[in-house]
């Protein structure tokens, strides 16, 4: 969802879009197909999917065989770093996407990163975000040239989850092709999302709050409810 | 043979050492099986190899199908950036390498650039490895504790190939293990160097140097001389 929001903005400022996703051993690999259905429905110019086996390095339950926490409150959610954390991810898709901009001649590199749904991850602040585009100008042969510094552009960074629906809303994004959930369950064929995970409900809080409907199937009877 | 030695510096630092390798789509993957009896061979403690496709990004000699340039002067080698320079390498190697000492609760990661022998490349400057270390502190859940800052060493920074030689004499190291070449050859099932492409160049040019001699085989009639 956000990521589908980020790239409208992109468009909304009249940039040609290259979109980028990882498969990086997540357990949602729904969401892979997802992002081929949101660049192509977004106008991305390409859309290429880099595969990065991080499952080795252990340390998340997004891709080890860690329980996803279910069923918690906001205050719950918004404490701490939450188990669904991924050891420096953030640092890593932007150190990949710095590389291809570079290949690309490219010099904005927007990520949909948030910092009100998840305060615990340090990789979605501004002050790490500010830092990258410092690096990004010392880490590349283009970068090093003064009138050609990247930019690091975070347009969801300040938005709460009811701003994002809200937002896709003006900007035409259909969210019934984006994926969120961490926990999804096939049934007949059709991808359903949990309603229970941290994920979920964020997502599902965010539509009610902008007194919105989830155009995405959820299971009927909700896990762990 | 420079990673060879950066083990050898961090043993001889007393760590406990976790050896991280990368498998990024470089045609010279004689790399990797190098790597496994360095590490062995550096009493590492454990030894990761992590899945990264590059290719799929373009930019570089060493991934894509672009020729390597062969026997070029000293002088050539050192002009601006090199064709083989692969984009962001060594920042999506150090955010890989964060994650994983964030994962172990290590502190100090090493890596074994130079910034002498390799001065086209960006990303071997001291200016680099401070802003990467700057940007790990507000990276990680880790880093952002003050006592527990993140430490980027780099003990090959400012050593020729003739030093690097010289230190792996006087640290022990097996330099009979490593692997150099861009564009090696299978001959009778042994990997023989070329001894043409810029890495041989420099690394056979570091042990004449040094007065010492490589005890890789080498082609009988090093290709394009």
């Amino acid at each position: 969802m956000d990521s589908a929001v980020c790239l409208a903005e992109a468009m909304a400022e009249s940039f040609e879009v290259h979109a980028l996703s990882f498969d990086y051993g997540q357990r949602h690999d729904v969401e892979l197909a997802a992002s081929k259905l949101v660049a192509r429905a977004g106008a991305a110019v390409s859309h290429r999917v880099v595969q990065l086996d991080l499952r080795s390095l252990g340390g998340s339950a997004l891709t080890d065989s860690i329980d996803v926490p279910m069923s918690r409150s906001e205050d719950e959610i918004g404490e701490g770093i939450p188990v669904t954390y991924v050891p420096a991810r953030n640092t890593v898709f932007l150190s990949i996407a710095l590389g291809w901009a570079e290949v690309l001649g490219a010099r904005d590199i927007y990520i949909g990163v948030n910092a009100l749904d998840y305060s615990g991850y340090p990789d979605c602040r501004r002050e790490f975000l500010e830092a990258f585009e410092r690096l990004a100008g010392v880490a590349t042969a283009a970068g090093a040239e003064e009138e050609a510094r990247f930019r690091v552009r975070a347009p969801l960074l300040e938005l709460s989850k009811a701003d994002i629906v809200r937002r896709a809303n003006e900007l035409g994004v259909d969210l019934g092709l984006t994926h969120t959930c961490y926990s999804p369950e096939l049934i007949d064929g059709v991808v359903h999302s949990c309603g229970a995970c941290d994920a979920c409900s964020l997502r599902l809080r965010g539509f009610a709050e902008a007194g919105e409907t989830d155009p995405l199937p959820y299971l009927p009877a909700p896990k762990n409810r």
